[in-house]
């Protein structure tokens, strides 16, 4: 495993790499996990797909400044170098990518790559100018590392949805591949900020999934509107004495676009969509986000 | 010379030729002249610099909707098809990309590439939304032919200063190479958009070459400020009864800077800077655009 630090390290290794497969055009696909790092079981299983798919998997590890707020927690923001070479040593990883700040702007930067549309609801509402400083560092590690796939974790829909749409505009000859959320036995979606949660938070936050869970059999098996089942995980949530709710909503999936609150599901369901039920939820300062995906079924099943 | 009308066929196209190359580092150098076509000597000027340093040579035709404002002139902007090709065949051009604009945006784009800084003074200031426009649609380009180098013309000074900073802030892997303006033997600058000039405004439209030439002369050999240049230069172009003046600028170059217009250009030539001394003039309801970019001397040359 190569560890790159620096942007032209990391494309002599890839470019390397590439060279020794030529012949073998599967060899030569190069499959990227962009993270934070502090890596967890979640990125292990990202990790584990882009093996399977790529002859070169890359990983890049970067706590990237300007997609956090200005009271957000950039400056709390775990790390573990070491555990997370190990992690990447243990599931095949080729190459990491390991920038400093300074690497990656070393400048003052006046670019900035906008996704309109699909960032004005959910995290895009409450976190003012994350999602441009999301597309605008994935811009750039896709600039820096050119992969042909690249594996997202599904906790983050909404990136998804930003990134797919990002990809599309600007015709990025890039697979964005989204992965199934990984969760804890009790049903907590792993997070690496699931580190700052005490004792008490840790058990307090087990509401979200169950909520998400309750809420997603609800819709497939009786004849709801999103603004019922938006009342129900809200009042769920509240049930916790600790719990401080920053949204829950309910979209279509993967357009964001809203879902009329007292319309019911019908639309949806005869077209054969999907919806997201997304929520995010502040323990302490500790925020955390969850969702589930359903595709909808043409009429609810009588269980 | 191959014809793509497709992204998919000019992938195709320049994959087949880079395969064609295996082997040749410099067989397989992709060299990207974008234009909006109605091609003159100018743009011939940079296919023959493509021709000369890659491989591959890439030609694309695309007038681009999104970089002209509600009141500008895309509904009559000259096109044609047939000389256009003619004169790539004749540069020696191996793959000419003809996009419809439904093949370039084919649904609703929501992804915008922004660079600010170097867009707040000259064309940036009197075209507003003109350089995301351009940003994004070359962004789109390079992903779709993937270019090691693209040439640019001097002339459009400000859009090849906004692409080497959106090139650098997101890590594209690509040279922005600027090449020289090309001039009528009278001195006008060459556009597609002369096109649009009658006899008279032909004619009196000498008068920005001239006066951008004697302005050069002026600050190589005498102390003067930018100020008294924007006054010469200005004093000169209304000489002409039917000029109506857009901007004239001088700023510092390659970042596009105010330069104090009462401070002398000292501390400029001690830094062994460059300046560039621009306008925008209108005649009748044609707006051209010209520049000289001057690398200072030390000290004011007597001559």
């Amino acid at each position: 495993m190569k560890i790159a630090r620096t942007i032209s390290e990391a494309r002599a290794f890839i470019n390397e790499l590439r060279q020794q497969q030529e012949g073998s055009a599967a060899g030569r696909i190069v499959g990227f996990v962009p993270t934070m790092g502090y890596l967890h079981e979640g990125h292990a299983s990202l990790l584990r797909r882009s093996r399977q798919e790529s002859g070169i998997s890359v990983l890049s590890i970067f706590v990237n400044p300007i997609q956090f707020g200005p009271n957000e927690d950039l400056d709390r923001y775990p790390r573990s170098e070491e555990a997370d070479l190990q992690l990447a040593e243990r599931e095949g990883v080729d190459v990491v990518f390991l920038p400093s700040v300074e690497e990656m702007y070393p400048e003052e930067r006046r670019t900035t790559v906008t996704v309109t549309g699909v960032t004005e609801r959910l995290c895009g509402a409450s976190r003012p100018g994350h999602f441009d400083g999301v597309a605008t560092v994935v811009s750039k590690l896709f600039n820096i590392i050119k992969p042909d796939k690249a594996f997202f974790g599904a906790k983050d829909a909404q990136q998804v949805a930003v990134l797919q749409k990002m990809v599309k505009d600007l015709n990025m000859d890039v697979d964005i591949v989204p992965c199934p959320i990984v969760r804890e036995e009790d049903g907590l979606a792993l997070s690496s900020r699931n580190a700052y949660l005490s004792e008490e938070q840790r058990r307090e936050a087990l509401v979200l999934s169950r909520s998400l869970r309750e809420a997603s059999i609800r819709i497939q098996t009786e004849d709801v509107t999103p603004q019922q089942i938006v009342d129900d995980v809200t009042q769920a949530i509240q049930t916790s004495p600790i719990a401080e709710i920053d949204y829950v909503e309910m979209l279509s999936f993967p357009d964001l676009a809203p879902i009329h609150p007292e319309h019911g599901l019908s639309e949806l369901r005869a077209s054969g969509g999907s919806a997201i039920l997304a929520l995010a939820v502040k323990f302490g300062s500790t925020r955390l986000i969850d969702n589930a995906i359903m595709k909808l079924k043409e009429a609810p099943l009588h269980v």
